[in-house]
């Protein structure tokens, strides 16, 4: 069942205390999508300027992801996203951010992303997830992502925003931040209570917690050694998500605890090299080797 | 089986954002004792000050706790520890220890000690630790904690020690200290290099993770949305750990897992109240029943 994804798509620039990368692909779209091709046909909208080399588009293409909605903006430039990791290589900081393309940027849907029956909403202003949650005619299940910025800019569209979506996903410091609460399971609850059917906390290294009117759990992050750069984590962790629930058709509660751990283990390979490049070496039944290995880890 | 602990015993004063008690039981030994009470029979080595009430022993007494080993220094004063959470409510800054009776304090097993198969060996120093070892002839399992400090001042008295111990229980800041590493899963690795057979790094509010030469897992924290004061959490753990073993007499890799579960279920409820406040409202089938959810909650 095909997914559409609207987000961003970027060149990042990753510092780490060993190593760092200079303009390599990245944005929420493009994680989440790559992700995603794991497990059901994906569709992608973003924005790209001028500067996008073809190549990158044929990448996607190959992994069946249709970028028939990624827009090239004549004169413009690419988002351009540098941050810097902390040794404990789960915090970061940004340093610089060029919105370029993205500062304008109203995403249109095509009758082919009408179509879609899974959305999910990259992060980007209230307004526009709105206004692409209104064209998604024929979403069953709409999950959006969001960040610090618009909790502090746009509270009242988010508010809005949250009564629409069935689902949103957010990291640790926003759920605090937009809850007003240190503790994340009130946390959860208290975002719980502004609209969504549920709320994904994704915790970095320490896991991810769900929320449902009947149901609070917490999954661990897949342990692994190799964390070379943690950049996309969230966004796969989305796309395996997603993915999952789009390719069995499903999101009872059973199908959404299965995709937290789906997106668990996509995201546990991001992190272990840069950019997409861990992904790129990776094919279904790997992810279905270590999604066996992490039921197993937790079975006792 | 009968289990024995050597650690402290302590009046705390705890500062939170939002409240604070003053002299309050605490100390390794005295939660370690308490949780693992609701599993097996305990025997507790420490000392304490002529300040120390009878009451608290009494009341540990009451629980099955055999405090034979609990000495009274004369003229002595009891160990003191002054701490303060931050708004996170997982990380603390210590403001006043007075150690008192813990500062020459040396620990005697009587025939009734030796005679433990299980011996846990709370926070001390490790010279004081191997002493212990030492005299607990029978012991088959070992399991030690220790601290920043030790790992600062007596780095080769424990790396004596981790030679001769089974298990070694530290928390994520401590581990990384000793590994000299911030990545947990290779610390986790390294300290196992060191000679336990196996490694438990407890995570505060983010759970627990598991080395052995054959095994690596993660286990988080159950979630509780009500956290008013998390001292004694790690030793309830190590306590409800080791009190499962104990009462099975097994600590093969499916006991040492369950065993994990046990512990973390047990410390969730620790870090419910002050003190062992909530402990104390417990029973056993309370205990089981959060186990079940547990359990629950982690499979998919």
């Amino acid at each position: 069942m095909p997914l559409l994804v609207v987000g961003s798509v970027a060149f990042d620039c990753v510092e780490t205390p060993t190593d760092r990368r200079d303009d390599v692909l990245g944005g929420s779209a493009v994680f989440f999508s790559y992700a995603a091709s794991f497990f059901s046909p994906v569709r992608m909208i973003g924005a790209v300027g001028e500067d996008w080399p073809a190549e990158h588009t044929s990448m996607l293409e190959q992994k069946g992801i249709d970028t028939s909605g990624l827009q090239i903006i004549p004169g413009g430039k690419t988002f351009r996203w540098r941050g810097r990791y902390l040794p404990n290589m789960n915090d970061r900081e940004t340093i610089e951010v060029h919105l370029n393309v993205l500062d304008e940027f109203q995403p249109k849907l095509g009758a082919s992303h009408q179509d879609c029956r899974f959305l999910f909403l990259g992060n980007a202003s209230p307004a526009v997830q709105l206004d692409v949650l209104k064209q998604a005619k024929n979403a069953e299940l709409t999950v959006a992502d969001t960040m610090d910025l618009w909790i502090n800019i746009q509270r009242d569209e988010l508010g809005e925003l949250l009564q629409k979506i069935d689902g949103l996903v957010l990291n640790d410091a926003e759920a605090k931040l937009l809850a007003e609460d240190e503790n994340l399971v009130r946390a959860g609850h208290t975002i719980l209570g502004m609209g969504p059917k549920f709320v994904v906390i994704k915790k970095g290294e320490h896991g991810a917690m769900f929320f449902s009117e009947h149901e609070m759990y917490v999954m661990p992050a897949f342990p692994t050694e190799k964390v070379l750069d943690p950049t996309g984590a969230g966004d796969s962790f989305a796309g395996g998500m997603m993915g999952h629930l789009a390719s069995i058709g499903r999101f009872d509660p059973q199908a959404l605890k299965e995709a937290l751990a789906y997106g668990t283990v996509t995201a546990s390979f991001t992190v272990e090299d840069f950019s997409l490049d861990r992904l790129e070496k990776l094919d279904r039944s790997m992810v279905d080797q270590r999604f066996k290995e992490y039921r197993q880890m937790l079975s006792f």
